[in-house]
């Protein structure tokens, strides 16, 4: 393929956040363009981070969670939407790939590509883990899955392997749907990664709400006579009516190797901050691609939906040469679990020992209102900092209320390159009904101040 | 006084915020120092801010603003608290105050002194603005008394004059206590300074709740018998049981003035980043004080009970050689107004045009949360920055929830002078309880970003 060559056909292998992202900006940018997007599932669009709280409501319809559908991706927007078709061939240096569908098989030839395929979940080859009533919550047909598992009234035990945040979620999900639920978890940070200070408080929250967490226990297998009914584990049967696997995802880069495109060393699809892949005309976006971490300074795999829809939108304008440029991510995630929030960005202790730099942290607790202001909840602000300098390197929070956007503005402080001296400095908003006086970000800011050399 | 010399007696004048904070980290850093406190009211270390919040709950004691009272500052802080004096007389260069209390006079002696004398409500001269009923909301005093009032089951209508942040907490305040609320306003914007697409969601919120707004409208004086009965106004008589007058502050600088000490542009005493007078060893913190805006890069008065404890601890530091800086404000505030959230960081256009910027802003609307989460508010971001390079120059915006933190990542964002381009780049949290997948923020960045020239 000539990277020169006027772009007239654009496919797109992906039809989510990332693929319709990038699909719906080329296409706004030149809508002479051809746009042909292939999925091999039948549904586009949709919010896949939502398919938890979706799952939760049993009055809410599954297709809730389409933000657009592809009736109108192909009538609004004029974008060629090849749903059902899978695409098991790219052939770059040619443009051209090919597809299998219900009716069989075909080819498409492209100008350029762009690969959203997204990423998969894992499992352990546990057996037994085929029975009915086990489910990855991955895509939207498993949502579908499972929720239509759920009706049966029947169901009262659950069982959740896995204690990131679709696991938590899940728990979550299913208590409040009035299932008694046990996480099984192999390590004891809650969500995963997450310092011992913040993982106590998720724990005291899954006590609180009746989830059983199960540390350290390994599974062998599941059993069961038409679908499944316990797992087996190191600590002994544990009786289970539905079992939902949240043991990790990987990127889906198959596609990509085999056409011989460069994965990185984080075993997602290497690209550059263009999201240009090792071949030309070819850009990859959302969870198959690397994200380029601004602290780490490397691609790693971390799949959010955020920076999927970033990242697709570039490839889309890049695609048409415009040459725009993806800044890279500062690892932020967040998550609800019960009542509480729980949030993290930039780097943990470990993860900066390991780039070399000295990393000391310190946490406080506080309110999220002012004193006397009704309706306060706990925080806990835990800053990670340089102590020869205090540079900020990360930031980890739980509470009630408030930890998303608290989150978001050490985001910004992580971008700016601050010193915890300059965040203590901030002119932050203050009013009773949103902060004390004193806000618990300057609050952990100027307790880390105190201690740097 | 002679600014090499030992410091031994530190006097502070004013017991709320600056005044508490200046002594209590004095005292923590050097616990021989003498710290004595005056102050004119019996009350010290209240929460100004929470005055309309509390006195909207008829259930709660006016003393529960009371942070710390004065007799755990003495016996916790160890910190002399001298209520009802009033200091009269300052005398820096002679390191001595005079003050007046119920028992006569006094002077006391001083090595350094640090100014903490606040603001003053200021309400035009009209005619009968001291009949019972009429109110300023400025101390706790005065707060104890409107609600004392307030007890007064037969009161059904409400004026309120003025239509800043204490103007608009007082009309919903009022209105959930029962009263028929009329809010009259010189000018249409509303809080004070606002843009007009923010006003208006303003405007609506008080007519969704019944509020009426009068703009324009003149006041001529005040009515009643025995106590307060009508608003004579420019379009008539306007019927009042209780009227709160919300028509500003200005700083309070009597002493300072009388010995000399030097007045800044904008009417507050002026320091420097230290928070040192033009006095040797007086300093100024909190209301009475200039604050330094960052991007205005003058000093300015701008009341906030943030700035003020800020600047007090600096000011509490610096008496004993701590050397430290008030980096400066940023301009910002927030407010609720029923369910309406409101916040400002940075500069208005009309400001930005004053420094000699060339200033545009777009705005735009959107959801609070993903797509198909329940719950989710709307909510206005307003950005305003130089079309030329795109630098980010304020913000505004108005919603029913994430507005605080939201304008405070728009903090953070101008004070490390991003271009909106820097801010659309962030990688900041998503889940589908706290955001979108394109946070607000995000969204009103990328329009901008195609302004820029």
């Amino acid at each position: 393929m000539n990277q020169g060559k006027n772009i007239e056909r654009l496919a797109v292998v992906g039809a989510v956040a990332a693929g319709m992202s990038a699909a719906s900006q080329a296409k706004r940018r030149n809508p002479n363009l051809e746009v042909v997007v292939f999925d091999r599932g039948p549904h586009v669009s949709y919010g896949a981070c939502g398919m938890p709280y979706n799952i939760q409501d049993s009055d809410r319809a599954i297709d809730d969670l389409v933000v657009i559908s592809a009736e109108r991706f192909r009538s609004e927007r004029g974008i060629d939407m090849r749903t059902g078709h899978e695409v098991t061939e790219i052939d770059p240096e040619a443009g051209r790939l090919r597809f299998k569908r219900s009716q069989g098989e075909g080819e498409f030839a492209f100008d350029a590509l762009v690969l959203a395929t997204g990423c998969r979940a894992v499992t352990p080859n546990w057996p037994g883990k085929d029975l009915p009533g086990i489910f990855a919550l991955h895509t939207l047909e498993q949502a579908a899955s499972i929720k239509r598992y759920l009706q049966d009234r029947s169901l009262r035990r659950a069982v959740v392997v896995g204690g990131g945040h679709i696991g938590l979620e899940m728990a979550d999900v299913l208590t409040s749907r009035g299932l008694a639920v046990t996480l099984i978890k192999r390590s004891s940070d809650l969500p995963s990664g997450y310092p011992e200070v913040i993982s106590q408080l998720v724990q005291s929250e899954l006590d609180r709400f009746g989830v059983k967490v199960m540390i350290g226990t390994e599974i062998s297998g599941f059993e069961g006579a038409v679908r499944v009914e316990q797992v087996k584990t190191s600590a002994g049967p544990i009786p289970a009516d539905v079992v939902i696997l949240a043991t990790g995802v990987k990127p889906e880069v198959d596609l990509a190797q085999q056409a011989g495109i460069r994965i990185g060393a984080c075993g997602a699809i290497a690209v550059d901050e263009t999201m240009a892949t090792s071949a030309p005309g070819v850009y990859a976006a959302g969870d198959c691609a690397e994200a380029y971490h601004r602290l780490l300074k490397r691609g790693v795999f971390m799949p959010r939906g955020t920076t999927a829809n970033k990242q697709g939108k570039i490839a889309g304008a890049n695609v048409l040469g415009a040459g725009e440029r993806f800044p890279g991510i500062m690892g932020t995630s967040i998550t609800k679990i019960f009542s509480l929030e729980v949030g993290h960005t930039g780097l943990m202790e470990q993860e900066a020992n390991a780039l070399g730099l000295e990393a000391q942290a310190i946490h406080i607790k506080a309110r999220t209102r002012a004193h006397g202001y009704p309706g306060a909840k706990e925080i806990l602000v835990r800053l990670v900092f340089e102590p020869m300098g205090g540079r900020l390197l990360g930031a980890q929070m739980a509470g009630g209320e408030g930890v998303a956007k608290r989150i978001d503005v050490l985001v910004a402080a992580l971008s700016a390159g601050w010193s915890v001296d300059e965040l203590a400095g901030l002119d932050l908003s203050y009013a009773p009904p949103f902060a004390p006086v004193w806000d618990p970000i300057l609050v952990a800011a100027n307790i880390a101040k105190k201690k740097v050399r």
